[in-house]
């Protein structure tokens, strides 16, 4: 079975330290080419990791893999390499083009790892030249052998390069948000469902996180698409012991307005309204003008902020400005009551590369859950809550909150792994 | 001796949760008297406690004087009355004319415990009608007489009102940086100074400073003159067992820089530049518009952000804009380095009635010294630091950081204050 | 016939300094009360005609009937009356309470003169107790009766006041765009539809307009329903003789739109998007939320930017923010290429009372309709583009150009009204 | 003598269509490079004219000189040649390396035109290589002689290039504010003044524009220093026939506010106060940070907008923020009072590489004055007041006003030159 290596109980006690991969789902897109190219571009000591909440104190005592120890590989759905993706994120004027010539052959070693990706529009056999999509010529392939194939991706990597773990993190296009059905709740009905070709019972991120835990690799949830989170996925996660963590990235305006609103909390100052509007083009932008993807990206930015301020006036806009390329601008309008009735405002307007923001946090993500699985830690791990709009097993959304507790987490996390590793010394394969 | 009684054991020890003298130097100004309007709405009943820190949890559970045990009185070197000024606040449109209506008795009550304050230019006897304002027709007062009269006032309020205790706020317009002098490092070279009419070695608001701990009553300095603020000052407020705090009130645009820069340093982004300016009218923007008195102000707004951020590239200006009336604007332009040397900016814009903000704050401090005195402490309380823009004993600037600080004061002080007030009964006299 | 004293020859004779009638659709909402408040104020010489465009050279100097000879009725379908409203407007600190002391009466007695409006869910005699209304338990009012019978209303006004004419104002809420229909095209078509009980081919404001014309009052469509803007009212009013303009009052963000974009165009700067956001409470924040009614007023504000950018990136949101009040707040960002490819970014934020602004508008409205009339002008008058979002006959939009067509228009309307009432004398009735 | 060519009645009467130069004063800096990189980029087909204001109507069908007729040289101080300041911008992310790559030829070429400029901190002999920079070793060189070498350079460049005239624009550093001096009055006691080697009278700036009429150059000052604005030399232009237009280019914020003033005052709205900062680094960041030469700069900026609004309440900034490099960030606060005393505020936040925006002005500034040259004109040109935040011979500021004047004067303008040039066919020499 394909999850067996996961569980092989020597794997999880491998040291975090060690040589660790990063399994990006929509590894062509912009944020993960971002990503890559900017690990290649630290490793080589061209650029400071910047922007990387683990490059610095108390994280940078921690017993996490190094930069240069991350490997990268992925699925994406796209036949646009890397090396493509990047040559037009530097037109774009977001990447530097000497940049992109430190890190060329970088680029196309991970684009060489990058399997194709679980399509529900495509039949099997069609995904493209990887030996592991299945029979030429085949029927409808089952959700349940797709994510087989996705999870003998993964392993193969993993074995490839001879790598401690595989950390997946998904950064495909967001989805609509998903229906309910039983098989969310029910382990049975779901495998009986994924058996039958003739389903598609999942949403396909979720056919990708079931892939991830199939292959016993902590998984990251970057978007606001379901994957892990359906009752299902996590009670399976945490029964195998694979660390989770979710959901949707908290990169800009959204952690600004997490940095904000406990503030005013603080203050005893009460928020009568918070409204905002996004500008953004890029790929991203396109996406988030169906307004059916939209909703679900509406609905994990606005939770936490109302949560956090306890009024319902939160209107919010996603507009697709192409002009814009990947640079987000988002304005907010926060409308505040104060002493006898007196009322104040803040506006805030943020403005920044998306994928700029997304990208070393995904990198920082990849290395905590190497911990976390080093740690032996299984299901979804709320103390990573920092890093999301809607974080699975916690209901703290202030960032400050968030960034004090996951300091506490690593320090728990580092002795717990020490603990089931006697010796940090590098495994002996 | 005037302070005899600040030294009486028995003082101390009445619990906080007694009557409690507020006492404003600068009590006929917009923040006194909006302080003052609305404590009386709120032991009314006609308003609610909002932009109060100490209104909310944790600290709506702690040991403090309720609002409406707070009494107020003053120094002031105007003759407009709080009633006035109030009704100039309503005119500005600050203020709701009704609550006016509502709380006129309580400003002219308050007024009437206002007292001639500390002003360098008038001569002895000048000073008013008040009788412990000097011989009529007598010599230079010198400081250290001035002082006493000053203090003599704040503990006749005390005893005329059977108050556990009162509390001092500073908050007279901002001075000019003070010159330093020997006489601030040394209490007899001090001494020898204040006793002499000839010589002006406090600026005034250290002369009020020095009368606060005569009376020994809790001090906070909640502008930026040198105030208590002189290592001769602090030493003499530890030895005395009187608990001061400062300076310089965190109301609006520093508060939210220090909410800002932490959670950026947090994110591992890289603060380039952070400019601002502000727009005021009214008396303080007047004020400020003094290129001498700004200065004391800058610096004590850049001191904090620096400090958070590393950079030095902090461009700040306050202009008078006298259209605005008691209305502050203040923008910020913060330019960040993220990752691989990508760009991004973030700018606010604040908008509010600066006394409406300053104003609970200052309610909340009176609150919480009458704690710290119950609880016997003296000199800085750098667990304040909350409340200022340059905290006495702390380097702590990050907002966040300082709210847990303060609350985890709050269940200390209060432990320590029960610990020495055996039942919290109200006092008997 | 009621439209008979409007087409008596003499009438439109009449001097358009003469006391004039100003009827507001919708004369109990916002926007009327005040422009009814402000012109008792302005007539008593309690404030000055700030924020009127013909209160100013080249203006000031036209023959338009003085701001004291305006005399204000009007309709509407509410019971608030107009008093009320105004405490309303008073509570949200919108008005000044002193002024509507000043102005009670005359609000009073405006409000006296407000009529019932047509309401289509209304049946006839249900309208309230003007004997005007119909007989009480009769059937369904056709359309035809109902403009009647508004006709007669401001017929009526007019005959009672003696006023010289009556400038009829459409403030009332915006309706839903319109279903297009035959009888827009034709007058047979439509007249036998509105004589027909069962049928409601019009939208309300329609029906109204045709009242107007049916009176032969000068009319402004100030909101973006359609009103007059049916190809068969719009021949009418130049049939008959009357002038109209519209539609939809350009008085905040649009505005600003309409100045901004013909400078860069003068600059050869290229917009590649605008995109904006407006957050607003009130009853027109309310009447906004419906995503019927908002479909009006977004294609209004957008036609014109279009139009002087040649970009179609123009995205645009209204969000009903309740605790905002009648306060507007518009949020405008502006992507522009430059020299070699270059971007540049402005943003723009706006905040104002939305009927501070509208209100001085419509008084201009009035005084400049009354001149159109006095000219002998009938239909639309393109020269009034000036005030609206989507001229009616005319294709200007940019602001700087409107004015000075406005000015150009005066100087001949002037003229023309001089020749046609050979002294500018008050009229003898 | 060196004016003689230039007094030479052929050569005004050359048509404007012709090959002209751009002689540029500041070559190396910023502005200069990127114009001719722009020029360069426009001429091969590689750009549009985008932010010329002569390339779109009315102005493309006026007898202007193709931007591919148009050849640079200059004056500088500085030893970096354009190729290598160019490079900088590169890597500042302001100008694409491949356009760069492909403007590099033409940047040798115009930087070989660029000779030593007057700098008064240098003995003469020592400007560097230039041959027409004195005799090695010489004393002091006088003003006067210093302009004869400045105007020679001038007079060389055109008739090696067989241009029909040479329009100077000055775009060197801003000079502090110059003192006045009877020498700015008459020209026989400047004339004395500049024989004298002992003396300078003369700020730099006026120098070189003394140069310009000595070489019979058309004119345009697109700094705040003095240059051409001292009375006599204004008079000197005017007698010799030489078509001079400033001061202080308008690009950014000022001009923002020259097009939002006017629309307010149309609109009957009172500006209350108007305040505003800049942020900029690059070199014009670091210039202005002294507070001398930024004098200069605040005057010019306030000059207009106080005329167009009446409020004196215009508080207004320059940083040096070295991290933006050559990105002006502008914000502005409006605070407008509107009907009934309410209050509405507008706030602008403008960013925009500054090089950028001025470039294509230079450049159209460069093809009006040969056409006033070639129209006969002689002295300030106040209908090019469009370009200038301080208009020489007029005191119109509102942008709208200044557009439609500067359309008119065109017409004027090419009709004038018509008449004089009697065919347009190329001269022949």
């Amino acid at each position: 079975m394909h999850q067996k290596a996961a569980h092989d109980p020597t794997s999880a006690r491998r040291p975090a330290r060690e040589r660790t991969g990063v399994w990006f789902v929509g590894a062509r897109g912009s944020v993960a080419t971002t990503a890559t190219l900017g690990l290649a571009a630290i490793a080589a000591g061209l650029a400071e990791p910047v922007g990387c909440v683990t490059a610095r104190p108390p994280f940078d005592g921690a017993p996490l893999p190094a930069f240069a120890d991350l490997v990268v590989g992925g699925h994406d759905i796209s036949d646009v390499s890397m090396v493509k993706r990047a040559e037009l994120l530097v037109e774009a004027g977001m990447i530097n083009a000497r940049l992109l010539d430190a890190t060329h052959a970088a680029l196309e070693r991970a684009d060489a790892e990058v399997r194709p990706g679980y399509d529900p529009h495509l039949r099997a056999g069609s995904a493209g030249s990887s030996g592991s999509a299945g029979h030429p010529g085949a029927g409808p392939e089952s959700q349940g052998r797709a994510a087989e194939r996705l999870a003998a991706d993964i392993n193969s990597f993993r074995t490839r390069h001879d790598l401690a773990r595989v950390v997946v993190v998904d950064l495909a296009s967001t989805e609509p948000p998903a229906e309910t059905a039983p098989e969310f709740e029910d382990l049975d009905l779901l495998q009986a469902a994924l058996a039958d070709p003739a389903r598609t019972v999942l949403p396909p991120s979720s056919v990708v996180a079931y892939a991830a835990v199939l292959a016993g690799a902590p998984y990251a949830g970057f978007t606001p698409s379901a994957s892990m989170h359906l009752p299902v996925l996590l009670e399976l996660a945490t029964q195998r012991g694979v660390p989770v963590a979710g959901q949707d990235g908290k990169t800009g305006q959204t952690w600004l307005r997490t940095v904000l609103a406990p503030a005013f909390e603080a203050r005893g100052l009460r928020v009568l309204s918070w409204a905002g509007t996004n500008l953004l083009g890029g790929g991203d932008g396109a996406t988030l003008a169906d307004p059916q993807a939209v909703r679900s990206k509406l609905a994990s930015k606005n939770r936490g902020l109302q949560d956090l301020t306890g009024t319902g006036v939160t209107p919010l806009h996603i507009d697709n400005v192409p002009d814009l390329g990947d640079i987000k601008v988002a304005w907010d309008h926060v409308h505040v009551e104060g002493f006898l009735g007196s009322r104040l405002t803040l506006q805030t307007t943020w403005s920044a590369y998306d994928s700029m923001l997304a990208a070393p946090l995904v990198l920082d993500l990849a290395r905590l859950l190497a911990l976390a699985d080093a740690a032996g830690l299984g299901g979804p791990v709320p103390e990573l809550g920092f890093f999301f709009k809607d974080p699975w097993g916690s209901d703290v959304h202030s960032a400050a909150d968030q960034a004090a507790e996951l300091a506490r987490w690593v320090g728990h996390a580092a002795d717990r792994a020490a603990d089931r590793t006697p010796t940090e010394t590098p495994h002996q394969s």
